[in-house]
């Protein structure tokens, strides 16, 4: 089969793979029908993830059509069609128990990390009777690939442990996918402001299609005096941090105000300067999270009744032998203006 | 009266000044029976706190008698036996009424540090009403000291942030009186374990004696390591940060498990480098708080029924003219094993 090969720091290829084989009774192999590209590939292709190891199939997201189940899987059958979770979980550690697949002693996030992904024609998924999740009759299949990794990030990372609330007032830092999945989501909680930060004006544009009720271009170094003239002189309440730097980390703990909350959602790879001297008795919350995917079948339900819609995040669409193009066309989404790209297998 | 008066950087000095007078409708004159000499004290006294200048009174902790009390003062008269919250609070602002009295517009953490303090005859305590507390009959009133700032300090910014919840394990970095003070009220909650953790074993044989149920010298550098021996690998629920350094911070950052929550109580002076890259997937909260005092009516009634016993925090007594000496002994609390010092006015 087809699949694309993780080959180190800055090498990617498509090759020809064996067809993955069940290992484990609770393995399923699914035939991917769509699958997309992360910005946690691009980090892997920096080589800042070190448990990607060179050879691996990367992807992590996509739904599927069960091809064939181990002898332990009984939620599942050959021919379901199925939401592939960013997340592996066995269901029975403590981590699970405590819903903390994240964590999963067996699983969390291997898919296109410490195990073959799915960016492949076909993928072996452990843990399958608690790691895919049904599609739902008549759903767009397309949006639901947002759903494997995107939607529970931006809303269980950023708007959940950000505690976003009826009348507060929320300042999201990038508003790239993940960033914007926080955008929408956040709007389940009905906050009084969603300001939305970025340097790249075309972002901020679709921030506010998408329901920033604010934008701010950071390029200027005031972004964290405009939010206090925005919210009172007081900062807000909420600030995701959606990148990952310690730029955007240290704007967060300039706008955060007392009795506040960071909920870091970006993907670090360096330490950041916290300012304890200032933050110390400021009564603020900072919070990080790897995705546990606990929400997925809620997030399932609000895009079944149509309270969200994922496929707005979608701009650009491929096959899987065009896949080097997909990665070139979503690494200089500045210029290209993408977003998440979809690749049909 | 006399008073102890801040001078500027490492300066202080006994001085007779005048006795205060209500200022304001919402003021009462504290005739002070006892007060106490905190760490923060010692902080300004370093010169780390720029909002104490020079000439100021200090102390923000104490028991007294109302002496007189102004015109919209309902709750209190005069003769009152009272206890003085380091915190005031109107009780009237947006922060007062969200229970974040720490940040009252007019208010917070300002005697002996904006305006003057209890090391003296008398003081001047603002928003009475809602900032000092009556006395039950019949209580100890050195040990309600303790509940001015260091009991609930310890437990708000430390067990009640840190969620220490049944069960559940708990390191606490510092066996100082805050440290101590958070060790005695997680016992509340019936952890599992409170690892207290500290370079000095005259305060860890301390700690013991009031419920750590494991103590660690830190000296080695080995502290990390050892906590996860005592938690299957993976680090504590609840680490309590009550020192105020960045080499403290560090060590709860290494010894917080998956899930678990950093709950900061120390004092910074000086920013401190949180390893983000190591700690964006640890799915871990991270708390700051200046202490809000909600929690005294409870405490007081912790102390009333005897399941909290905070005589236990004193170890020296000074008469006010002597409180020279008391800062000596307190400063010095490595040699002279002080915890909490009273100075009786």
């Amino acid at each position: 089969m087809k699949a694309l090969v993780y080959r180190g720091p800055g090498l990617k290829a498509i090759e020809d793979r064996p067809k993955p084989e069940i290992q484990a009774p609770s393995d399923a192999i699914v035939k991917i029908v769509k699958t997309t590209i992360c910005g946690t590939d691009l980090h892997i292709l920096k080589g800042d993830v070190t448990t990607c190891a060179p050879g691996r199939i990367l992807g992590h997201e996509g739904v599927g059509i069960v091809d064939s189940i181990g002898g332990g899987v009984t939620a599942f059958h050959v021919g379901d069609r199925v939401l592939i979770s960013c997340i592996s979980s066995c269901g029975k550690c403590d981590y699970c128990r405590r819903g903390m697949y994240s964590h999963c002693a067996t699983g969390g996030w291997i898919l296109g990390n410490e195990i073959d992904g799915t960016q492949a024609e076909y993928v072996r998924t452990p843990h399958a009777d608690t790691s895919l999740y049904p599609i739902p009759a008549g759903a767009d299949e397309e949006a639901m690939v947002m759903l494997s990794d995107i939607l529970p990030t931006g809303f269980e990372c950023g708007v959940l442990n950000g505690k976003v609330a009826p009348g507060s007032t929320v300042a999201i830092v990038g508003a790239g996918p993940i960033g914007l999945a926080a955008l929408l989501t956040a709007q389940f909680y009905s906050p009084s402001e969603i300001i939305m930060i970025d340097l790249d004006d075309n972002r901020l544009e679709i921030a506010r299609q998408f329901g920033a009720t604010q934008t701010i271009n950071s390029a200027d170094g005031q972004a964290a005096e405009k939010v206090r003239a925005l919210t009172d002189g007081r900062g807000v309440d909420t600030a995701i941090e959606a990148v990952g730097i310690p730029a955007t980390f240290l704007l967060c703990e300039e706008l955060v105000g007392p009795g506040g909350v960071i909920a870091n959602v970006g993907v670090h790879g360096v330490k950041v300067d916290l300012h304890l001297e200032l933050l110390w008795a400021k009564n603020i919350t900072i919070t990080t999270r790897l995705v546990d995917t606990v929400t997925t079948p809620m997030l399932l339900k609000t895009v079944q009744s149509k309270k969200l819609d994922p496929g707005r995040l979608i701009t650009h669409r491929f096959k899987l032998d065009q896949i080097l193009d997909a990665y070139d066309i979503f690494g200089r989404a500045a210029e290209t203006h993408a977003l998440k790209v979809i690749i049909e297998a």
